[in-house]
């Protein structure tokens, strides 16, 4: 029997993780993040798959194809948390349960960084632990999903 | 002599009707839509071509190929709708009457839903009737490039 | 036995038609527009009947009026459209599918055209097809209807 | 000697009371309504004449038709009270004390019922209690009036 | 040959002058002030015709009617002036020189009057001058007809 | 068998009624305000409770303190009316019918007044009739609670 | 006896008059409007006397240079209206009735041409008739202050 | 040696939790969250330390009391999140991570929950989890702290 | 003969100061501010007794507790300047002349802080003196009351 | 060695003060509160230098003026306060410690009042103690610059 | 044949450069800037001449005079960017093409930058790179002008 | 040794140029553009390469692929600029400096253009000088660098 599988959703510019702003996003990459969480859902029992992407519309693309083969999604969507009403729909639309994560804590950011459209149809939201971020948000995933018992 | 050819485009999403939310959107698919409005045009004298993507730079790239190929266009630009300035600029950039669509009524949901930046660049609109308003859009399309006599 | 009624109900300075901005709203008149309805409509199974009103409470009084008398209604509150939260509740009221028509694109004129009170109630609308749109609006309200099979 | 008079006066689709919407504003009609007020008038030692009109003017004719003959007023503006200043002037302008009434809490609605244009110019308010809501009004204004002694 | 004709059209509680918050309006009444005006109207070479309504629609039809029978219009459109993008269509629609009136300085009263609607499609405004200020419009509506040569 | 109880509830500043701004809010003081109560409440069947306090969260705690003990609750909060997220929980959390009382006519107030925050989750309303108006609003939750039968 | 004075201040730019956006603001030059007023002022009996400035402090200096020596201004603060506080804290601290006047219909401009900080303290405004209202608001004027009987 | 602290705090209403709204909240109890910290806190190496309180003031003393006595804060705020100054200011004051939990997700309800206060002086925020959110953002901030490994 | 007596009261988080953001408030710590006023009231002839709370409702409480015993009263309300009409209604209620101290200047930090409801009911305000500014505001009251030459 | 220099700057309209609406103002002239001033600058040793200007752009000069001649500034913007962005650029260009001095409570006055341009970019405020609220803040600079002991 | 001429005009508060905040607006002075400005116009086969002004109406004045005699203008407004309709409409009269150059990029400063009332009238922007800034927009508006070949 | 790159990047629609509204854009084409910017770069020594996508993601790709590779970049967001905060994080993330380039002045357009949520992190900003802006920009931005003279 194959394990669960979870999907996790990088937006825009996070490919430059640990290069961008470290004062802001830290120095670990996020090939890093990606293998610590694949490890962590490994003890937890379910496949974590990763993908980036700097278009708006792979993304979608890339929620639309969790529909039938995952159990969950990790998303953060980055800049287009708070612009794209295409990604709100998006979540909606495929009845999953996602979990917004972001690596800073943006509601102590600029103003138009306040709003994000795609909380609405969210699980949940972890936002300002970041990379471990992640972690925890995988952690509630999971146990949401009853997959585990804590 | 080949009949005129009208542009058929919809926006992000809109490749799960059928499947997204049928309570909001209704059970019929993206083709069986695109397959009524290929028969009706062919019965109104107009070759109907149709083109759905979730990409915002797709739809310009559509818009901008339907120049000198297309005599109109009907356009559903799903949540891009509320949020792309780009995609205003390329509907009047290209000079051709185009049709904004919307299975729902728009004006009855969120807020953010209630401004259209493609709008005041459209020739018309039609909204609220379902996959239904894409006929009747073709019908004043088709009507108002004078192809018909109705 | 006596075919369905629709009822078309014009608000303010929509009896100006053809004298009325005929760049804005095209040349031809309130009467034209009704007889083609009434046409129209008889083609489709259904009985039209007109009517038009400057005054808002008389508008409500017709709207009222159809109650158990009429299968649906199309209606272009004109200027009302904007400012009438009374309007609304009589559309709300009579539990009838309303189908709002606009003759220009309103959403290509001034800032305060963009709101509609009555569009949150209705079932559709239509805009921007000058008189057309009220040949799509009954197509499209008679099919809904399903007292046609298109 | 005859009994003081008081007005009560009902705004736009109060004629629809007991038909429209029951959930929202129940099942009594409004003519079950004003006879509950003419007697509870009558209890009270006033003489209670009932007036409603869809039309915003004859609201306004009713107000000035007050002057001079009516001690004060009970007036629930319907959807007029979020829009109308010269509902507003016309209150100030006859100079009794009139009671806004509302059947449902509408401050618990949609936000644009949060403004009343009228209450800044009446003396007082009583809303969410359904048609018993008139009765206390009545209690009230009577009280106010210095017509009875609770 | 037949002089000019001036409309001259009062809005909402204008009715009550003289009667209404004297402080605020002055002790004179309507009818003085419509015959004031058709005095002056009469030394100016114009046949001046007053109408005063509480009811937008029949403010409509007013103007309405004034289309191909008067030369240009005063207009104190009251309350309505902050609320009905109705009269300004109207305003629009009839294609004359339209003078709006106010009796007080509106700029200086609530936030609310500041809006005038029918602002943009007149030709002119007079207000705070009280009734003198009707006077003043219609000599410089005279002029601009160039029915005078002051 | 005990009759049902109704808790009165007073927010900040209502203990110095009857001293503060007299020509705002009378003469009256609370404590005679609360003896009324008490009596009015005996004729109608219900034993009456009053509790003032300054502190938003002795307020919280009342209402929680009528949890399964009281039957209804009458509430002026006050100056937290306007500012109060936690009471407007506190007032959905308690599943009680809960009438918002206020001795002025808040609306004809400054514009901070305008907004209730504990509105959309009470009952009804009842404001502008000074100290009476907690009478009427204990008439109207008692029949609201079919404890009598005007 | 010496004519009463009347102060006639033009703010900025209005010394371009007739050179300066002749579809706007007409061809007539401010010298000829000045001119005209000083007759038009002869024949009702005042001195009129004139003074431009693009200068806002030079305006405060006029119109505190107008306290006791001067019965009321003619004012059009051009530009200055939209954004002037210490010219409207002028006109408040003189004490003189001051009319607003402007050549074009600022109302029916910008959005930002429609808030007038100036008028608030104002007896009245005039504006719309080009260089012909500056006649009108002096007639006011001089009405106003019982220098006349008409 | 003792193990670090951790002050849990909880703000107005949460005392109800299990009781109050548990489609909103879940059916746990407050003092069940509570004993499963402290147990979580122990397996982690930290001494978990809880209180409740519905007063704002309360809730700054229980903040500034952490001050040199623990080395992190758990803080649902509740209702206070969205309107208190003083609460953000005590969590700016007292130089400790704060984490911020919210049981729903908030930014999926009303608007005025959008805005948090507290948010932008505190180290990273969970919300959407129910009662499970407290533990992984007591996860969380022991990791942050650096007293885990994980 | 006894001194007057001036109320010294302190809002929420201002026992921490000297201790709290030093680079924002200082290094003085309220006992030292509060023994200076002492000897600087008694330096002018007035008892000056302080009190500081961080509960909303105890600030409340000690304002009316100053009503008929105290001369006048310095405010600080800390963060709940910006946020509660309760104290704003207490400060009115009280008929004292209070003065409004903050030690920043408010104005220069962030938006939120721009608004005092609390100001529009003081006599005056000082603030971003820090410390020193209460002895301004003393010097100022006293003079105020007429308690000194100055 | 001579004595320090402030300059004590007075915006537009200050030149009346006495005259202008003294139940605003007071009746101090604008010359005894200069005289005041620099007998109090001298008593604390400082030599106190006063300008008052109606132009925005001498006041600008003054303060250029001041950088390098003197400790520090008293500036009461007067109208400017609320829309010079051109004088917060002055006063931010200066380098020197500036107070905003204003006669009258303004924050209690017109909503227009409550911004203030200036104040982000001074070193504090002191508002509504008339006349003597210049002496404050001179004591205030006085103290800040470490020239007096108090 | 004299050479064109080209009008930079400087605003408020730039005659301090060099001086003011360098780390904002750099070390060269104004003078530096006019000198290589005149330099580079010779280059170019343009007469520059250079004015500063404080005075909002002097830089009016300086707009005007440009009429008839310069063939375009330099305009860096400084702070009355944001806040001058009165300068707007100078650039608007004037009928020649101005180029508005900012030192700093003024849209990454505060909000009330953002707006530029002169923006809408001239017929380019630069900004953002310091004094080099002139310099490029001579270029550009030379070029527009014709008078170059670049 | 090879030339410092810098690199051109057009946003969406900008490969119309020429064929696309002339009378806003002109008639140059985006070839033309391109290889005039190759021209001129190589006249001041430095490589330029040109870019142009309608796809946000590629955009913010190719700023990616800049790191390390080129010294600097010109960007024309297009109708990007005032909606996508991706783009804002891609250009401050990659930490080179970029200058952005309007061909139009969008400040005199519509009001949603009024907003460039890239400008705050841009070095300069050129706009209205339609094709020649890129020329002018890459002069700036090689100035800027340090790799010409002028």
């Amino acid at each position: 029997m194959t394990a669960p599988r979870v999907l996790v959703l990088h937006g825009p510019n996070l490919n430059l993780l640990g290069a961008r702003e470290p004062h802001v996003y830290g120095v670990t990459t996020l090939a890093e993040i990606d293998a610590s969480l694949v490890d962590h859902g490994r003890a937890l029992g379910v496949e974590v798959e990763c993908f980036q992407s700097n278009h708006e519309g792979a993304l979608i693309d890339a929620l639309h194809g969790a529909r039938g083969r995952c159990a969950g999604v990790l998303f953060n969507p980055g800049g287009y948390t708070h612009t794209s009403i295409a990604l709100r729909d998006a979540v909606a639309a495929i009845g999953l349960p996602v979990v917004e994560v972001h690596l800073s804590n943006t509601d102590a950011r600029e103003d138009f960084r306040r709003r994000s459209y795609v909380a609405a149809v969210c699980l949940a939201r972890v936002q300002g632990f970041g990379a471990r971020g992640y972690l925890l948000a995988l952690d509630g995933l999971v146990a949401h999903l009853g997959l585990t018992t804590r």
